[in-house]
């Protein structure tokens, strides 16, 4: 007899019609009335459970009819079709076995809690109809990611999770360290000594692996990343979280055009994948969390993207005559206020905003002819504002140079970095893509607390 | 006209047959005369490059063949198939743009160099024949992974990185903090005052993602995590990083068969998959690194995996009459040496050891009826010894709470693992695949260091 998922059956219910099989679940709710009852059955590889039908016949009716919420249970019978109901069929029960029971003080019962309350108890919560969506469409959406690189012949890259200095100049990090704090060894003049550290050296969690995807990049010429990344920022927002996961492509022969084309055709990839393979949970938060979901994310497959150089976006700002919190001044980053008001009142579909003052951009972006601009783009949609960042990189050996001793840094530790440069360092470029901001946009869902599996934030890591 | 990357010639070179196309790579080797020459180019997509024909119709023919190893160029021109060389097909260029020159002190030269010399130049060394099929058969096995899992309906989990303590009890780990180690903030009684730390508690770098990963797989029933994980031990060994990837699937309503057979399977998926989709790269590591790889791997994809307890494990090696390093002592753990013997010279192929004494196990495996063994497995297989170590868990709330006292640890650090067994804790399974090992296996690269972009070892944390 087979065992089959959930998810099968709803796929290709003419294949199991009239057949015994069995299938595994957790009770959602239970209706029992004296001779016969009703289970919906849910087992978390699809959006819906299936109703199984019982009677009296069974020799443990009565167990049956008394177990509680979120009990284990084998269903053994036969699928029936239902056209007449709201379900497409159900399984008439020949027999059931108790797996395992649950408390009666199980929290997820059929009222509807808040999100602030699920986070609390994020080890229970991905049962309930939300977050059993949300990390399916998560685990889609990954792979999705992946398949549309791999197809392209791209090389996924583990870039390193522990690192020496901060080599992006990006800021805030994590220090990772074995040395016993309370012993902490010293150096003569009464720094901390860390060649007696793990690693002989001061080490952080990585905040992007950019540096080395290049490496890869001008090896493999198309490369990807695709893990975990950290920042230390103490702000308590419901868009930043200090575990993040980020995609970050590197393309080497190529520009920031190629770079935007890239970037365009894997959001739709993503989209389409994720509509077509998660239709049930993508209704759900249409009609749930986000009434403009469905709209938002068609009107992304089917336009084409819009491109204007930063200054012409501050031109629009300056013309619009619309007031803004923050003011509009060439030479100042943009706000999430103007790239809203850029991408949904102005262009209403996803906008690339390229050539950024070099004074607000990094300093391996790739200088502009012009010498006040760098060869950078962020991509606005509309609902949530920059959703990628990425430039074509700086690849002459002695304007890198420069930017980096402008801003301070040492070039003693990008050496291999500036090495790059020498040994056939062509033209290349790449973008950042933040993961959990993709499935907020994807599900509608409003703090990147409820995309993460256990988030880690300012003051909390449970679980 | 059509960019192509060199792959795809190799893939489907009659689509391109008589076409003009242009491609990009780096210059491998250069033979220049005085009125033509030869360059190989490798564009990092396959493990061959294609041999360009160039001839003084150039009009840049002095600087292409003064072109130095390394160099990124452009060429245009027709693919023409040679049926009579060793080469399948060459391109005779119309046009080679000069995308980027190469310095003369490039070390990657046509000569020979250490596996050892190569892990300094980290940056450079996937350019080298051995560490380009090495990356790219680790990006094709990671996708491997994924596509065996989403296939099967599996749900792709991101366990955490950063955790709270030590839970798995696996000893030593990373501390991650942003305190200023030489301001720490103290209590009363002189410790730490990590309520001053960014997650107001002491913080690790994850070692497994197991126990997030069975809360999971109780609301999804199939999951699995693929991330890094961390691991702080002193041992500067060919087979031991400080930073590793792993794979743990966790499946609910299985027990430790069932674990086998998706071990079983996804093993033979893997090695099914690289052989379908590197055959030149394995080719390769046949040739030059590891004699035996190919026989190797067809014998698993061909050999039932055998079973046999870690009781009747113990009885053969007792009988063996081998002089082993370690003695055989029921209660004692196997020793690679004792693993290779049950798998390379009694069974001649992989084995499942099951059933293991409680005290070398961790405390989260089920107890078997016995009370002295739990049900745990381990892989082993020929030329390696250990490659996944799995178990069914303990899924009974008071047996669990029995083992965790036993070991010393304190069961409220353990409140919401232990409240899944309260609500549907229906009995689960899951192991753990070290990703590097796995990759090792597949190339016959010897040491870990060789198969990690940027390894962590101890002492080292280069770029």
């Amino acid at each position: 007899m087979m065992n089959v998922i959930i998810k099968k059956l709803f796929e290709d219910k003419n294949l199991y019609t009239e057949k015994t099989i069995s299938v595994n679940g957790w009770v959602r709710t239970i209706r029992g009335s004296k001779h016969f009852g009703f289970i919906e059955l849910n087992d978390g590889t699809y959006f819906k459970g299936v109703q199984i039908v019982y009677d009296d016949s069974l020799s443990n009716f009565q167990e049956i009819n008394k177990l509680s919420i979120a009990s284990a249970i084998t269903v053994i019978g036969v699928l029936i079709l239902t056209p007449d109901s709201k379900q497409p069929f159900e399984i008439k029960s020949a027999k059931i076995v108790v797996e395992a029971t649950s408390n009666s003080d199980y929290p997820l019962q059929k009222k509807r809690h808040t999100l602030e309350y699920l986070r609390t108890i994020a080890h229970l919560r991905p049962r309930s109809n939300t977050f059993s969506a949300v990390f399916r469409v998560r685990s889609l959406v990954a792979y999705a990611v992946h398949k549309f690189f791999q197809e392209r012949a791209f090389i996924y890259t583990h870039t390193p999770i522990i690192t020496g200095s901060d080599a992006e100049g990006a800021g805030e990090m994590f220090k990772v360290t074995t040395l016993d704090l309370l012993h902490l060894p010293k150096t003569e003049d009464g720094k901390i000594n860390y060649s007696k550290d793990f690693f002989a050296k001061d080490t952080n969690l990585t905040v992007s692996g950019q540096l080395e995807g290049e490496a890869f990049a001008l090896a493999f010429k198309n490369i990807y990343t695709f893990g975990p990344t950290f920042r230390a920022e103490n702000s308590n927002t419901a868009r930043h979280a200090a575990e993040f996961w980020m995609i970050e492509p590197e393309i080497a022969f190529s520009d920031l055009n190629d770079d935007m084309k890239l970037a365009e055709d894997m959001i739709k990839y993503i989209i389409k994948y994720v509509l077509e393979h998660a239709p049930e949970e993508i209704n759900f938060f249409n009609s749930f969390i986000d009434k403009e979901l469905l709209e938002r994310l068609n009107n992304i497959l089917n336009a084409d993207f819009s491109r204007i150089s930063y200054t012409e976006a501050i031109d629009i700002l300056l013309k619009s005559k619309k007031e803004f919190q923050y003011p509009i001044k060439w030479g100042a980053d943009l706000q999430t206020e103007h790239e809203r008001y850029i991408t949904e009142e102005v262009y209403k579909k996803p906008v690339f905003v390229t050539d950024y003052p070099k004074e607000i951009k990094a300093f391996y972006m790739r200088l502009n002819d012009d010498k006040r601009t760098v060869a950078a783009m962020d991509l606005l949609v509309p609902g949530v504002g920059e959703i990628i960042g990425g430039s074509q990189r700086e690849e002459r050996y002695d304007v890198l140079v420069e930017r980096i001793k402008d801003l301070g840094l040492d070039p003693e530790d990008y050496w291999w970095y500036l090495e790059l440069r020498k040994y056939g360092g062509v033209k290349h470029a790449g973008f950042g893509l933040g993961f959990e901001r993709v499935i907020m946009y994807l599900t509608g869902m409003g703090n990147i607390r409820d995309v993460i599996p256990f988030p880690r934030t300012t003051g909390s890591a449970e679980f």
